[in-house]
């Protein structure tokens, strides 16, 4: 009976990696669409964002009924209500990218970004993406220390993000106030991503230590 | 027993109310430090931030030992599970009121919105803060009729939102790009701000009625 029970909580935490990597390969995809103006891609992006809205519907049901019927406790109850909240953030990663989606289809064929802040968009598309395909394996492997280093990479998201506002509040910006605005949204949307991956991985911590690490606030605008 | 545990679920649920009604007065002094310039209030929103965390830090420990401790089952088990998510969305509130009060300490004594603007925010923050309100009075009556009725308000804030954007990026606008970018992200705090109130009040419908109202997407920019 327990045996079941432990192979269904795996069974979740396997979907919920699976999830992850589905959030990955989205923002991996809008990146792209938004650095080359690739409406099919972008299109792609967006009609794929269901599935994920679908399996974090299921993972949630799956959870709560194990909650119910099994009334977990300790390590396991932790680990059922951490899946819980992750698929929740897992799922706003795959709405994250599908805006930056959006945004490409929107101007298509027009670049949405001006030529001097696409290298900002590689650098924290790669970011984005590495990030989230970290938190995918942490959920796999539950690998602490691996958590902990995801902090190194978010703070380089932060610069970048600060730098590119820097860049877009500059009074040289010779774009105007359309594509500036674009670019703000934009920026948002990969540092938030990011933060939202970070979160991911500190609550898989939390499985195995019983202790959230330093949480609460966002202050990155 | 059942008795004494049914007094700490209520207490759970008061708590998150005022947590709540603390995240309402938040934006509404934040709205009114961006509006009026109003440092002292600013500083204010920000310096208090800190407790709405706490509030929710600690509910979400009050949370987990009633989990572990009474393993609570159907309604039980899904008000304490609505609980714990809805307190996460108004910290989230709490922090977007803290990026606006942060906007307007940064460009003080300077107005951060240019006066054309400006009614728009002020119908925003009015908005955001009844919704809020809202939540509250939700959460202590489990009014589910009322819980719908906000989908209502959220729609003006979104056609709100959409407005402000085409002001933004109208051709005549006037008042350079760091302007527009400050403005574009206010107008997404206002937004999210809004979008969180609604689901902490749909999290309640989802106890009350076992079926949560369609969710999934946040559609908009």
């Amino acid at each position: 009976m327990r045996e079941a029970y432990h192979d269904q909580l795996g069974q979740l935490a396997d979907r919920l990696a699976d999830m992850c990597a589905m959030a990955a390969g989205a923002m991996e995809s809008a990146t792209t669409a938004l650095l080359e103006a690739d409406l099919g891609l972008a299109e792609q992006v967006i009609s794929n964002d269901a599935k994920i809205d679908d399996v974090r519907a299921s993972i949630e049901e799956q959870a709560y009924a194990l909650l119910a019927l099994q009334a977990p406790v300790a390590t396991d109850l932790r680990t059922v209500l951490a899946v819980i909240h992750a698929a929740e953030s897992v799922e706003r990663m795959g709405d994250l990218a599908l805006h930056v989606a959006k945004a490409a289809r929107r101007r298509h064929p027009q670049q949405v970004l001006a030529d001097d802040v696409k290298p900002y968009f590689a650098e924290m598309g790669r970011i984005a993406v590495k990030l989230a395909g970290d938190a995918t394996e942490i959920i796999r492997t539950q690998d602490v220390d691996r958590a902990r280093a995801l902090e190194d990479e978010d703070d380089a998201m932060d610069d970048l993000h600060r730098h590119l506002f820097s860049v877009i509040m500059d009074k040289e910006w010779a774009h105007g106030v359309a594509s500036a605005v674009d670019t703000t949204l934009l920026g948002r949307f990969y540092e938030r991503y990011a933060d939202h991956a970070v979160s991911v991985a500190k609550r898989t911590v939390f499985v195995v230590t019983g202790r959230m690490p330093g949480y609460g606030g966002d202050e990155n605008v």
